[in-house]
């Protein structure tokens, strides 16, 4: 398994990640197959979708505010409920195909690291899986 | 990897890419393992639920119209934040168990093809990955 | 594949499953790879988050309710929708890393079964692909 740390800086944010997990994915040598990047926390996420406009992001972020916000009353007591809630329904890992050794994306399709109770350091895991031929 | 087009031909809508799917991973040739549904796009999404009963994927849709609803206001302004927003939720993966060269699915569960932002021509990637016995 | 049963009490819950799925890896013997989790349902989901404390849960499932509330209209009336979209918003499966024989989870990250449609006697599957070397 390979991994890397990521530092956030704000109390919700989201970071591109998809250089990082590349090298990663280089690093284990792996051709074919399928690469898994988990999160070892239970109040941020990881995610697939556009960022060449970091105003997506946002929109996502305002969108789970209002799913979940983080001045409402909750059960859990530490002021994270929300962030919680937010890792649950956008999960905290993700699964992409490997093919030639690179990482298979969509044209738009960017990896973000999404910090919903920070700032912290965090860390990202990445395991590779090769296909048997 | 194989990968099949999808023809939406409506603004939001599910399709049934089960069959599809199986046709992948017979083709793939993977008796005992596990399957990576993976779309490479930014504004749809792929689920595994009920489809035999089509009000279903209505009442997801409906839902998901009241969590982001296509005309409100989006800091992203190409009219499609809403379906960024969906693709986040339910997800652009999803992962299978594959045995004795059969997906595995319960009774009641189908792969949807969730359009966001349509109509447009879509691609699905599947990668099946071997047991190593 | 190895799976188990899950015994829900309640119209909606969470139930710990990570000693089960451990077992399930144990059995399968294997050492460095990945883990799918699925449950072959369409109206509960497994999610990834803190049971250490369990209002977590709670927050999560009355989230949910104000997201998909059991007693709304619905186009499918078998009295489950609220269950189908829930389900469909956490996901019927979870990846994780396998690495030493161990099921690699953070901290406070524990493996949770969600009931949305209970009680019912319900089955989880888990398949472990080993890394090959």
């Amino acid at each position: 398994m390979k991994g890397f740390s990521v530092d956030t800086f704000e109390k919700q944010q989201a970071i591109d990640i998809t250089v990082q997990v590349e090298s990663c994915i280089a690093a284990e040598g792996i051709e074919d197959g399928i690469c898994l990047i988990q999160v070892p926390h239970t109040t941020c996420g990881i995610i697939v979708n556009e960022h060449f406009d970091a105003s997506v992001s946002k929109d996502i972020l305002d969108c789970l505010d209002r799913i979940a916000p983080p001045d409402a009353t909750y059960s859990h007591k530490e002021g994270n409920a929300h962030a919680h809630i937010k890792s649950t329904l956008v999960g905290s890992t993700q699964m992409l195909v490997i093919e030639d050794g690179q990482l298979m994306l969509g044209t738009w399709q960017r990896i973000l690291f999404f910090e919903f109770d920070g700032p912290r350091q965090r860390r990202v895991w990445v395991k590779a899986l090769e296909h048997r031929r």
